[in-house]
């Protein structure tokens, strides 16, 4: 019997409000083997990513649920260790979407390669990866925006807000963005160079703060987070402003149907556009978008920022912090 | 001295709630002497809609907001008895937005010929008019149906709704409406030809009798109303669905923020599109809109319907009447 060195971490329990550690069990298994066409590889980055606490309900989701007592899914940057599928080569990189698990077999066809040349490759899972397309897509096909308007930004600081945000200064626009630390306005104002970025934790006015942000109003309004951040953007919403809605963190873990102030009246009298978006809506102009992504980094007009947790162990209490702020920029656990 | 014998009505209060008939105020005035380019006309028919109660407020609206002690202004279909304009006769009939008065002034350029052999001309304010450009943009450039998908429209026996019923129909989609008595139902389904209609007022479980008449799911919602009924049918939207926002007339004549489950999260995870609009932002195409709509009236494919009150002084009871849902079809005054 071939040694159990591999590790896996399974979906243990549904998470009643925040998920805590009892939610995931780790387990050990082999190493599998790869088949004609498959490639074996050994995670070197895994992703933790909000959508994912949508997985963990029972409630309808745009994402297929969690199963209880299976390997957990989502990004993986991986290298090829053995490789039976043509394309590939022993020490290659790719990314896809995987276990989490040390050692993973997929087929060639469903992962993509990650040239480490551009990037370092841990990217290919953030900037150049699902956050940055969910970005570029959200803000060019539904925000729409123009130069000189106002787009105002949640979870500024996070893995798409805050390409959202840089984007929204190649565009031209008046950006400013809504985080929850210290620390996170220095670094949108500082490195990030947004115009404006206002900590919601330090404001019992968010609306004045908002409009004080935004002297001419919000045109574009990003919204990674709803509940009240968002209740407090929408009343200085300009007419024909444009409001992508990429994430609702602030509810993910609610245990009762959220209530607050109605916003139908809003977005008539605005004549505003809400629209709910998933970036595999896009998903046959990744390569185009990917190239462009790729410039403004060697640009240097996106800057790339990551919290990395260090251990495959550390996946669960990485993505239970996604809940509570911890991280700047993309969320990582990087494989030892 | 000249006769007064024209009657007017004046703004003469904001309402607080919901309006009454101390908000306006008739009073007698001079017929006026139309000037060069000019035309005077006498008013037909007057329109009463649900917008006119936002023009009532002091909060931002789409709308310019009426000024206490002025003449109200909205939709009036007038013959022309005096021409001093080229392209007017006396005999014409013409429309435009116009005081709420017996007799008018008006530039011959701010109105629009109405020719009385197409259709009655009071249908130049309803299924011929802005109600009728409300629904044919509102459902075609932001529902946009495709055949086989399910509609469903609040206020559905109003001007607006009624309208975009028919159109949904022709578009082959199945077509449910939400109205308040009876003999709203039974003209939905008897007279339309709508698929389904349910009477909000009677059922206890709106929910359940949505999802009963739209067993797969709503595609698109054209919402007139906003409240408890809209949160019950976006219970049941399929994804990528739209939802123009067309009106909110539960809620106009409310003193606090209305508040209700949010909405963004299944925006989200339906991936669905809402918004907000104004029929003027497509008022380039009136003329091509105008022509495709009195076709299918033509053709016996839009019916009209209108509920009329005789008598100028009957404008403000009818006005109220909206807001108590005793229309069926376009709420109209004739002037005697």
């Amino acid at each position: 019997m071939a040694e159990m060195i591999n590790r896996q971490i399974l979906f243990a329990k549904r998470p009643e409000g925040m998920p805590d550690e009892s939610c995931f069990k780790i387990v050990k298994s082999q190493i599998p083997k790869p088949q004609n066409g498959q490639i074996l590889i050994h995670s070197e980055y895994i992703s933790v990513d909000p959508y994912m606490r949508g997985r963990m309900s029972q409630r309808k989701s745009y994402s297929a649920g969690y199963q209880l007592n299976e390997v957990i899914t989502g990004g993986v940057v991986g290298r090829v260790i053995e490789s039976r599928a043509d394309a590939f080569r022993n020490g290659d990189y790719v990314a896809g979407t995987l276990g989490w698990s040390e050692y993973s077999v997929i087929d060639g066809k469903d992962v993509r390669k990650v040239d480490k040349e551009i990037a370092p490759v841990s990217t290919a899972l953030g900037i150049l990866g699902m956050p940055g397309l969910t970005a570029y897509f959200g803000l060019l096909e539904i925000g729409k925006p123009k130069e000189g308007e106002t787009v105002v930004i949640s979870a500024a600081a996070g893995a798409v807000g805050s390409v959202v945000g840089q984007i929204a200064k190649i565009k031209g626009c008046r950006t400013v963005g809504i985080a929850g630390s210290d620390e996170k306005i220095h670094y949108l104002k500082n490195d990030l160079k947004f115009d404006e970025a206002i900590n919601y934790k330090k404001n019992n006015d968010l609306e004045m703060a908002i409009q004080k942000a935004c002297p001419n109003g919000v045109d574009v309004y990003f919204d990674n987070v709803g509940g009240q951040i968002s209740d407090a953007v929408l009343m200085q919403l300009n007419n024909n402003a444009r409001i992508p809605v990429c994430g609702q963190i602030a509810l993910y873990n609610a245990n009762e149907q959220p209530v607050g102030p109605r916003i139908q009246p809003l977005i008539l009298t605005h004549t505003a556009l809400m629209q709910g978006f998933l970036v595999r809506n896009f998903s046959e102009r990744y390569d185009e978008a990917i190239k462009v992504l790729s410039l403004w980094y060697r640009e240097g007009k996106i800057k790339n920022k990551e919290s990395v947790l260090t251990g495959f162990e550390k996946l669960p209490i990485a993505f239970i912090g996604l809940f509570k702020g911890e991280n700047i920029g993309k969320q990582l656990v990087k494989v030892e």
